[in-house]
């Protein structure tokens, strides 16, 4: 029998054979139109599509039950076994996450399947399913070709085509390239209803989301700006009214685009304007190393400027889901889409970006060949952001592999991982019982609040003064730097002491 | 005779042969050390030393009488003569620059001169000369290559070198490639002291301006943030004490950085980060246009959120002396200076910006390639920057050119401009002349209030049904574009409608 695993709990779920699951929609649903709930179908429940559930499902004016609907897929079947076992898929320090499923728990108004049956029930339809780009790198993880397929993203719209109501308002949620609502979607929805031979009433709109797993998980939906478009008037007008009834809009106004070519394009040109500007500092971070200069400082000193206000600052790397592929999947859409050159700029920041963490590791390695003694490694930091247990796609990962390459002995701690899925490996969450232990050299490499101001970590630094310290991300704060530096060999990325 | 012609007022003056000023200088300095105020030489009486020489001499406490010191050249003394007569070498839409300089008249303690005998009765010395930065471009406007010398620079600091004071305070405001403090400056003044047998008591700093021409001329130096650096902490120190006697600092703090390099790079960082950002959007303003996306739209909303509010807006192209030069500046100095790489990205920044006014040149090719009768075109503004008259490096340069080239008749209009220097050419600066013939298409280059909301350009346009606006750098307003589109083939680069 098939099984899917939680890598939150380790549960292991048989994915069931027969994939009928009607009942038990038709009996939620009946429940929930009786309390005078519209139905909201949510397609993916990934980091995105879970938390989005919550929520519509918490609309202030408990407007909506929520389908979640994912596939019965060794990858994605543990979704909807957990949330319907109660527990919500994704790992979160925000308080408002638990809140928020505890309620649609109370009134029963969040349930999940894998049965498109779902559509056929529901007045609307979010898509927040994954679209991926297949990266190529070499050995030294040059980025040497991409692509993307649609495949996925097209069988997950025409499961929707094949069932969802006359008049349904379908919402794209998913990071798209810019023409896909207009040349991808909607010939689908066309072909679809042609084929059920019903009017084509639905109404398609694109409005993305900016969600930041962390400690404002659910903020970063409620109290966030949102820009939003559709493929008519009726469209933006629908998309428009359910937006607000789950956003506050009085302090997070919408911005409607003219066409949804327009919102697909806002959403990965903001990501390649931060991914740009990241690569742009990496240029700079060598520049000031040679030259002695504490770019910290300097990007801190330029960042008082109202106008330079978004100045990047250096870093060990760039990762997650969305930079680390959003510029090339912009580039691909000029080229494929509208028979377009590519975008170079964005290409390249892409390019820069996924080998920035060689950058920490040559440091160390610099440091070893002065000093043959240098062996044990520890890294403070896996996820790719601070205050939160995300490993996906974190530069980590490669600085990791780069070290072991080299044959230094790495090991390493995040106070929100215990186990790091992608490499199969275990991490420490206790700082205190890391540090009992010496090393050569450790790697500040995720902003974590626990390693700031830390009195514990900051006197093992000082009581262990030969070890040295690469600050790669600004962790440490200036204060720390100054009490850390009297005692020992600081070593800071950008910061100039090298 | 050798005379010099000012470009303002077109006055010639004749430039003396006998180079010695002493005794104007000598009873210039015995009546202002009466009356209680230190002498300060500014070398470079350009856009920045000008205007810096008028905020010294209006210092809140009237602590400072200012030597503004320039070449007795043909291109550069109308300035010493100029200010001496009673005008001020710059053009100005501030009225507190005229302010300020009436007031010197009254005191007395703003003098102008070519003898570098200045230098020995001064207590500061403030460095504002040009530094250079020659490029070559192929027909296309194509960089092909770019040098920089520092000929001209090391002069003017060996004329100081030998004739400061023992304990001078030398403040460098040259934007200067990183490095060249301690490594041009500081050799030059050693090597100067050590032949004069004088004690090397001098104070080096180096503390960048932030100055923009245009009505906030004087604010953009005494309300503005100032970073700075000292080669040694008495050399930081007293450049803090100068600073804070002209600057407010109370609301805008100083930032102190570690070294001359660190302020040297900051500088040029600032400007590279700009010049980037607006090269990364050209490369999305031609992938809007392609998918007919109003960018303009999108870049407002993208900007709404706090990270993201630098993002730059299409334009027709960049100007002015700083953002055009200081990438290359920078990359030239890790080459030679820290014998390191170049700095690809910020190259590359540049090489694009030089080449964008040729897409709007492209644009009206393109209508013309459709409608034959295209040939009258009117440029409106001139300047580079909105609400000044300042031609430096002007991107409507090469557009301008570029139309010529593919046989438009290129009219041109700016409120701030009658005479175009680098292109010599008259300019017209009265609009409603301007407007009273008929044009077959009208750029708006430039964004002066003139041509925003105004009736009368709006009347005009409407009544010309016909005539092509590309509003090439989002001079109009939304309400206006919203009057004119809907009776005219308003095409608007970035704005998708192309």
């Amino acid at each position: 029998m098939n099984t899917s695993t939680s890598p939150i709990t380790g549960c292991k779920f048989n994915i069931p054979s027969d994939l009928n699951d009607k009942e038990k929609l038709n009996t939620f649903v009946e429940k929930n139109r009786t309390e005078g709930r519209k139905i909201v179908a949510v397609q993916g429940l990934g980091f995105v599509g879970s938390v989005m559930s919550l929520v519509v499902a918490n609309s202030p004016k408990d407007k909506f039950a929520v389908i979640g609907v994912d596939l019965p897929s060794q990858g994605s079947y543990w979704k909807i076994a957990s949330i319907n076992d109660g527990e919500i898929p994704v790992q979160s320090s925000d308080n408002k996450v638990h809140d928020f499923f505890e309620k649609t728990k109370q009134r029963n108004n969040f349930y999940a399947t894998y049965d498109s049956y779902a559509y056929q029930l529901s007045d609307i339809i979010i898509v927040d399913i994954n679209l991926d780009v297949e990266k190529k790198h070499d050995q030294r993880n040059v980025l040497q070709s991409y692509d993307l397929s649609l495949a996925n993203f097209k069988n997950g719209i025409e499961s929707i085509a094949e069932n969802c109501k006359e008049d349904a308002l379908i919402v794209i949620e998913t990071t798209v390239p810019p023409g896909t609502c207009e040349k991808v979607v909607k010939p689908i929805l066309d072909n679809n209803f042609e084929e059920r031979g019903i009017l084509k009433k639905y109404k398609l709109a694109h409005s993305y989301e900016r969600v930041m797993p962390g400690p404002d998980y659910i903020d970063s939906i409620i109290n966030f700006y949102r820009v939003y478009s559709g493929i008519d008037n009726k469209s933006a007008k629908a998309a428009e009214d359910f937006l607000r009834s789950i956003i506050k809009t009085d302090e997070y106004p919408l911005t409607r685009l003219q066409s949804t070519n327009a919102t697909e394009m806002a959403k990965v040109l903001e990501n390649s304007y931060r991914a740009m500007n990241i690569a742009f500092i990496q240029e700079w971070t060598e520049f000031a190393e040679s030259a002695g200069v504490n770019l910290f400082e300097v990007t801190d000193a330029i960042g008082m400027r109202p106008t330079h206000s978004n100045i990047m600052r250096p870093g060990v790397g760039v990762g997650g889901y969305c930079l680390t592929k959003d510029p090339l999947l912009a580039s691909w859409a000029r080229k494929k889409i509208f028979d377009g050159e590519n975008l170079p700029q964005s290409e390249t920041a892409v390019q820069i970006n996924d080998q920035m963490p060689l950058h920490t590791a040559k440091l160390i390695s610099n440091f070893a060949n002065k000093n043959s003694e240098l062996k044990n490694i520890l890294i403070l930091g896996v996820s790719y952001r601070s205050e939160v247990g995300d490993t996906r796609y974190t530069p980590v990962e490669l600085l990791c592999k780069e070290l072991e390459n080299r044959n230094f002995s790495v090991s390493l701690h995040d106070p929100f991982i215990n186990y790091w899925e992608e490499m199969e490996r275990a991490v420490s969450s206790n700082l205190e019982e890391v540090i009992d232990i010496k090393y050569d050299a450790v790697i500040l490499a995720t902003s974590h609040s626990e390693y700031q101001d830390n009195e514990k970590l900051n006197n093992w630094i000082t009581e262990n003064p030969d070890m040295i310290i690469v600050d790669a991300n600004k962790v440490l704060t200036d204060k720390q730097v100054k009490k850390i530096r009297v005692f020992n060999k600081l070593k800071i990325v950008g910061r100039g002491d090298l």
